[in-house]
């Protein structure tokens, strides 16, 4: 069952690397909704705070990359703003 | 520290909601990255599934309101395809 919660865990963390991709490519984020993000990445930063707090490996691991790809998303989003 | 859980589950779960109610007004998902979704919904699914087999009422709930979320977007993407 712990295998199966690695396995969703990877899954909803590496989803974000083709959008991160996707905007690099295309230079375009205008569809890519901002209070998504910012929303999102207030809750992953919470994520990790509380597998900090419990001591849980994996819930750490998972939203530290998912914070980082959030960000980067948020980055983009910002960079190409003009193409709103 | 439950609580703590709670509020970030609730972040990252409504988080969708801006990101469907813009794709729905604006009849565009372009900048929305398919395999990101196709991923994403994968992995929420195999969390609703952890959340049932372990009896975690929270995972259930959170997961089954984010994947109704995420198959919202996927049904836009098809639906709005032709603004690709």
């Amino acid at each position: 069952m712990e295998t199966l919660g690695y396995f969703a865990g990877i899954l909803t963390t590496v989803a974000f690397i083709p959008q991160v991709m996707q905007i690099y490519k295309t230079k375009s984020a205008k569809d890519v909704s901002l209070a998504m993000f910012l929303i999102f990445t207030s809750g992953v930063m919470l994520w990790l705070v509380y597998g900090i707090k419990t001591n849980a490996f994996p819930v750490i691991i998972a939203n530290a990359v998912t914070l980082l790809l959030s960000l980067v998303i948020l980055f983009f989003k910002y960079k190409y703003r003009k193409m709103l």
